[in-house]
């Protein structure tokens, strides 16, 4: 495996660092419309993949049974900050499941951002399992086995009824066999899989547009579509790429990182779902070339121009916010992503 | 350029994130007696050569004359985690300069870890200068200037006094020829230049030896080596590689790390100096590079053995302390440095 170097970051006149990395951008049909690297490697997409792994919740009836809103489906799909907003929201989806914070099993995280932690020592409040990155995924999770009727014991187990759905609906969205020997532990403790890149990519080629799908999925996969571009705060929060790039994009992009410098998109207008991977696991890289794609891809307005460089060429301050460098796409790939 | 692959992240049995790199390893003679990747590349070594920009404040006779203790010296090449030790010892550095916080230009940093960072808010403390990684560093800086009657404004501008031995010193040691065409402004905002790797590590040999320099020079190398691996923990602080590896051996190694993936080492039982980059920035990898090293190039004693594997595999545990996978060195670098 020899992935290109797709980001590059400066100081001064100089590359001091370089991240390397693969993209698959597919459409609907499984066809690969654009690729770096290698395609074809086995990758853990983590929580880039949380929408689908929100598509049970929404199937199974429990989002409805519970009238879950765009916040709050939103969460599901999320890894958010931590802010107060976000832990009240995973804090509500529990009450309405008639559980609480104690039944979560993702663990207990500080808020991303240092303001938010020095809110909660100043309030005397210690962080819990609402303030996890995961919360929202997991609140549905529990969401879903409640209005299932199994147990909400070991919801995170590898056997339980709603991993185990969770794996067929991603088996079926993406066309991955999934298996024991393929499956990882996840920051939060679920099971996560390494799947082939461009079959991650089909399965947002599919989420984008309804094809392929049966009524119900295309029913639930648009759901969760609108829920994310229409509450990008509750994807991510202050300062975070997904939340930035939905909310300029209206619409027109789902973005999500996943931990180890991985994206997914869907992108509906042109019926692509793209999945990529920066080899080291950085996010910087990652974002870049997520960036980077969008631009290649999609017309942009001014806005969207705008909102979209400060992503794509990351201005590096110092201590003193002195500007020292920047990270950004290797003019190769933007020769690359242009010849599409 | 193409560095190899030495470092791999696992994620149950698959390796989910990859870490490429260069390591440069050379006698004071300047012979490089191992090399894996391009050592010629201009590198920033950043905060690894800190015991190099202390030489001119030991030589300068400011650290004498300031009656410097092992403690300080050892702050002054350090990049610390801003707890309340590091941030006093540097309080009473400046006070014996006549100096005081506000005199500092690192800019302020939250400590590295967050219980320092919840004792400060907890007591309705700010973080400061003096909390910055580089605040003994400026401090020594700052010291240097009033022993030599040059004014303090500014002491960070390239063309100040200070800067300017700095650079001499780093010019003689490695025998690079350093100028504005190869100064980037570091994260505490002093000049730091793109120096050869292996002229780097060329530089680390004399350190560690004293071979090839004057008298004064040796001496002061000599005072800054002693104070570093005697008071490992002002060199960075706990749970911290630096100070580890130094408590560990116990004055066979001083090794200091950089941002962006670099470590320097000194290593006099074998006269080498070493010096290492990760492609792509990740401290993790650089960490693991460095400790790989260390095990290839040194005899180990049980303790050593013992401590240095815990760097060199380091486990990841996930938000509820489950092991989920590990960063390691890669087959192919074991064989690489045992070929030495």
């Amino acid at each position: 495996m020899d992935n290109p170097v797709l980001v590059e970051v400066t100081r001064g006149n100089i590359v001091e660092s370089r991240h390397r990395g693969s993209i698959a951008i597919v459409d609907a049909d499984g066809k690969l419309a654009f690729s770096a690297g290698d395609v074809e490697q086995g990758i853990f997409a983590r929580s880039a993949i949380k929408a689908l792994q929100a598509i049970p919740m929404v199937e199974s009836g429990a989002a409805e049974a519970l009238a879950f809103d765009d916040a709050e489906l939103a969460l599901a799909c999320a890894s958010h900050n931590g802010e107060e907003t976000h832990a009240n929201s995973a804090r509500i989806m529990l009450f309405k499941a008639g559980l609480t914070e104690e039944d979560l099993m993702c663990g207990t995280q500080w808020p991303k951002h240092m303001d938010d932690c020095v809110k909660l020592i100043k309030t005397d409040e210690s962080p819990c399992q609402l303030h996890n990155n995961c919360s929202g995924k997991h609140a549905g999770f529990l969401a879903m086995a409640k209005t299932l009727g199994v147990s909400t014991d070991n919801y995170i187990g590898y056997d339980h009824p709603v991993q185990a759905e969770i794996r067929n609906v991603l088996e079926q969205m993406g066309g991955s066999i999934l298996g024991r020997d393929t499956c990882g532990t996840d920051g939060c403790s679920i099971p996560t899989y390494a799947m082939e890149q461009q079959k991650t990519a089909l399965a947002f080629a599919r989420f984008a547009t309804g094809v392929g799908l049966d009524p119900v999925r295309a029913n639930a996969t648009e759901v969760l579509y609108e829920a994310c571009v229409n509450e990008p705060y509750m994807v991510a929060g202050k300062n975070r790429f997904c939340t930035e790039i939905m909310d300029i994009f209206k619409g027109r992009v789902f973005v999500k990182v996943g931990a180890e410098g991985v994206f997914c998109a869907a992108l509906p207008e042109l019926g692509f779902g793209v999945t990529l991977k920066c080899d080291d696991g950085a996010e910087r890289g990652a974002e870049v070339m997520m960036a980077s794609v969008i631009r290649s891809l999609l017309p942009l307005s001014e806005d969207e121009e705008k909102g979209l460089h400060a992503w794509e060429h990351q201005q590096l301050m110092n201590r003193r916010d002195i500007l020292v460098g920047e990270v950004r796409p290797v003019e190769d790939i933007k020769r690359l992503l242009k010849a599409l």
